[in-house]
């Protein structure tokens, strides 16, 4: 790669040489997403994508920032529009503000989350938050906890403990078993848990369904028969 | 939660109607981090972190935007800084301008990767993007992937794959073989293959370390006998 054919304004100057063109260009494309947001109600939820077989190719120079913001563009204009009423929120809704400037700003901080050298302050927050989340839950002062990106991510994070202690496989592994272990949980419950088990080499026939009533509840008397 | 009490910027209105507020307010956040990274060669790499046992409460009620903006300019400069040049780029780097500013589109978009439904654009992007990189490998037309979001996952997965087929393992698991499933790998490897190695059942004590020489290559000898 040729340094000197990097854009302007590739990086953050440390000294703010490109301060100015830096600013311009968050700027517009800051404007081109609140323009599209804040109008969201005049686009379909689901927008026409079109024809873009040659819309990516990875080119061997930097592209003109015009044409940079024109892509962008075609980008938010052609995205799942979780903005618009008329969309119902599944999977995923429309983000609060501040959740989406905080992106901006985790972003932009890059700090790494795996110890306190690396992300002084924001290792401390999730411990703090955590310990509050928990205690509004009622799990009392020495409760504690991670942030996973998700619930998918959460569930094989809870269940590859539970797996350890029970057979204390951190070192050993699972191999060696002379029976299946299995899980119990509701039929109804989220797929995570059958990739959950197959990750941690139970297999996903391991989660046996408990049958739920129309409430979608587990029966008792059905858990207690598969125990 | 009393929604009157909601700040009138906490969604994006989809007619418009807190346009200018939010502009405002993203437009302060920009700047906040802006300022902090066109002068980062002025300050330290790691700041100092100070007291801060009660900076997170999470409080009835929202608080304002001054006392926010506030909180959020002391996590900044409180934060490792990375853009400093005297920060030697480990383990996090700092970010291009460009990929800053497409995590706030990304945020802001709040499309899934799960389907195509659900990120129209998006899901064609990254499919079309790695057929390219998988390309620039030599990798020829039919190689494909998917994005990860780190070394760590993308380990995980290629074991999971690799262990899935080789012991049928998906819907049956790994839990009755006969002799310990193994995988040889350089001594100085990152260690999320063991942790791989954990998560699939197979333990830590799974991962057979490959000796190496005084360039971090694999001595093939070694691997030889270790098979």
């Amino acid at each position: 790669m040729n340094l000197s054919e990097l854009p302007l304004t590739a990086f953050i100057d440390p000294q703010g040489k490109n301060h100015q063109e830096i600013e311009q260009l968050a700027s517009q494309v800051l404007d081109l997403i609140l323009s599209h947001l804040t109008t969201a109600i005049n686009h379909s939820p689901l927008p026409e994508i079109g024809d873009f077989t040659d819309f990516v190719s990875i080119p061997e120079n930097s592209i003109s920032e015009s044409i940079l913001l024109e892509k962008l563009n075609t980008i938010i204009t052609r995205s799942t529009n979780a903005a618009n009423p008329g969309y119902m929120g599944h999977m995923d809704s429309m983000p609060t503000t501040i959740s989406i400037l905080a992106e901006l700003v985790a972003a932009a901080l890059n700090n790494n989350m795996l110890s306190v050298e690396m992300s002084p302050i924001l290792s401390r927050l999730e411990f703090n938050l955590i310990k509050q989340f928990a205690q509004l839950f009622g799990w009392g002062e020495t409760s504690g906890g991670v942030m996973a990106s998700g619930g998918t991510l959460a569930n094989l994070q809870a269940l590859t403990v539970a797996r350890n202690r029970a057979f204390n496989s951190h070192t050993l592994g699972i191999w060696n078993q002379t029976q299946q272990p299995v899980l119990l949980a509701s039929e109804v419950a989220h797929t995570s848990l059958q990739k959950a088990a197959m990750l941690l080499g139970l297999g996903t026939s391991a989660v046996i369904p408990v049958k739920t009533n129309i409430n979608s509840q587990i029966e008792i008397e059905d858990l207690k028969r598969q125990i």
